[in-house]
């Protein structure tokens, strides 16, 4: 028997690889069955770490820069010709503490540095996982990093942030690496906002970014600007308005933004491999109605086919909507009374018992 | 298929009879196999309930009183010929707030009340679980509810409680209810303390019914003074320390003690119904290495032959042990972190889920 073990996150818990492996340490206790391991991700949180292990790639640290410019290491992924870049690493909201927090200031010079990392490794193509971002530079910052240059109306190089942007007037990109024009671009990315506007980046995730209801306004104003000195029109597609505009200049590289679970599925194969199973176990921290929207178990569970799926979740909600959906049996990690706190800690050995528990069960002939 | 489900109370939070109901509305979500509803006790809490479902017995409201002498109303079961009495519901130590405990005064009259009742709705069997109670009167209460009577040196009739039964000179049985000679009585007893000395009811009792260390010697001295007047070598009995010494009064009334699953399972033909079963399902509030030593999901267990035995719990420790004894499968109820308030109270809704996602496992075929 073939047994594919392709959870999320269990988010502040266990990493997708580490819920992977303690549900097959849970699975060895009753079989010897074949396991695949294949952690997964929606492109936000974890994507690196779910790639790397399902693609088997060589993590690298890139000494580069957190949003606000202060030195970090970051780390990358290399599977030969490909690699995984997951920007929150460089300008991640959880990098900078909630008082430390200066939208106006924060750049994605961090992320083009990592790609340009990627390509002096030789990739061919790049995985991006956008989100989690404490920035709303429209992407100029990683754009600079690249070799582009951001100009006011006298021809002086701004800072690519929106305090500097706001007096842009031209965009240089005559400097870009030439490299980009033969790498494939690949974006995880869930979201649809245009870059612009009531339904843009400023407006709808500025504000979990520490802005103000005037940043919102000047910071609306300034990727208008970026807008109107550069591409107008992509600034309308789905997916511009990720990550504070990060959206809007990868595809201005010529990205294709992808939804994250679309992207990670088929990077690491997965319609093959549950094809080929004989049980799909996945799962993640929480699983309720949300799940179904466009969640890893949702995915897992669209791409099995007649391949039975169980999922394995910290906390279950809406029970009858997840069965209707088609999952064959849901299980909670618990083993008894606990908060939140206590629940998170015990992840790992929760799942592995509860994972025992569960293929004792598909295995009872009655 | 046929199902038998077995389950002891969920202290706290579900009867042996709800927590029964609760999984087979979980399973029904699933099959239309047969199953089995045969609540289980260990002849503590839930005994009454536990047998009167098993055995669809009527419940009767008796008047009675408390160990502290005030009226209440006490059920009792009648099934035909046979009768269930759960003594902790006449002098029940839950039945007194703590402020009100008086073991120097309190008696077991509200049990020969119980008993009386049995007797004149015609019962030729009495089933009595023990346990629970907040008296330490030897039984005296429960034998003068009957017609005996405890006289002083003067031949004055003393009260049954300790106070009284320390001038105890005399023990007049002869007006005692001629209807015992003829019924068998079978009491389900757990515990194998004799009725005196430093294992005895008073020691190992007393204190958790309110007794000081001079209360503890004070009564240890009573049923020495009881045993003297009346049989000593009884006193030397298994568990006629149960029950602050009933034990010892009902071992006077020629009943047998018996650990109380074997009661419970013999009287509701547990060992015949498991023997016919595809599944059986049994479960417990806590499971843990304790279960093992006579709870009852380890004594439906040790019935249950070759038919696979699932246990559901509200908290689950030790699996190792318990996988190793036998258990297919270890089923907690918790959906997600909650502290142990919530767990009670969530205790039915758990279990349904918990039993319907046990039994799509239970169906699947890999």
């Amino acid at each position: 028997m073939k047994i594919v073990i392709a959870p999320d996150s269990f988010k502040e818990s266990m990493s997708a690889p580490q819920a992977a492996r303690a549900i097959e340490r849970g699975l060895r206790a009753v079989t010897s069955d074949t396991c695949h391991i294949v952690p997964m991700s929606d492109g936000g949180e974890g994507f690196l770490d779910a790639l790397a292990v399902a693609l088997d790639a060589e993590r690298r640290e890139v000494d580069t820069i957190d949003c606000l410019g202060r030195p970090i290491r970051a780390q990358i992924g290399v599977a030969g010709p490909l690699a995984i870049i997951e920007t929150s690493r460089s300008c991640g909201l959880d990098l900078i503490p909630s008082s430390e927090r200066d939208i106006r200031r924060a750049d994605t010079r961090g992320v083009g540095q990592l790609m340009r990392a990627a390509l002096d490794a030789g990739a061919q193509r790049l995985l991006v996982g956008i989100g989690g971002s404490a920035t709303n530079d429209g992407g100029a910052g990683m754009l600079t990093a690249l070799g582009a240059r951001f100009l006011d109306s006298s021809g002086e190089e701004l800072e690519p942030n929106p305090d500097g942007l706001a007096r842009l007037a031209t965009v240089d990109t005559t400097g870009v690496d030439s490299r980009l024009a033969k790498v494939e671009i690949q974006v995880a990315c869930d979201v649809t906002n245009p870059l612009l506007g009531s339904e843009g980046a400023a407006a709808i995730y500025g504000p979990q970014k520490g802005a103000s209801t005037a940043d919102v306004e000047f910071l609306d104003g300034v990727l208008d600007r970026l807008a109107t000195c550069w591409d107008r029109e992509r600034a309308e597609r789905d997916g511009a308005g990720a990550a504070g505009g990060l959206g809007y200049a990868l595809i201005m590289l010529g990205a294709q933004l992808r939804p994250g679970f679309d992207l990670v599925a088929e990077a690491v194969g997965l319609r093959e491999l549950v094809a080929d199973a004989d049980l799909v176990i996945t799962g993640e921290g929480k699983m309720d109605g949300q799940t179904l929207r466009g969640k890893v178990p949702a995915g897992v569970l669209g791409l099995a086919g007649s391949t039975p799926v169980i999922a394995l979740a910290g906390s279950i909600e809406d029970e009858e909507a997840l069965y209707r959906a088609g999952f064959v049996a849901l299980i909670p990690l618990q083993r008894g009374p606990g908060d939140l706190e206590e629940a998170l800690a015990a992840g790992e050995g929760n799942a592995t018992r509860a994972a025992e528990m569960m293929m004792r069960l598909a295995l009872l002939r009655l």
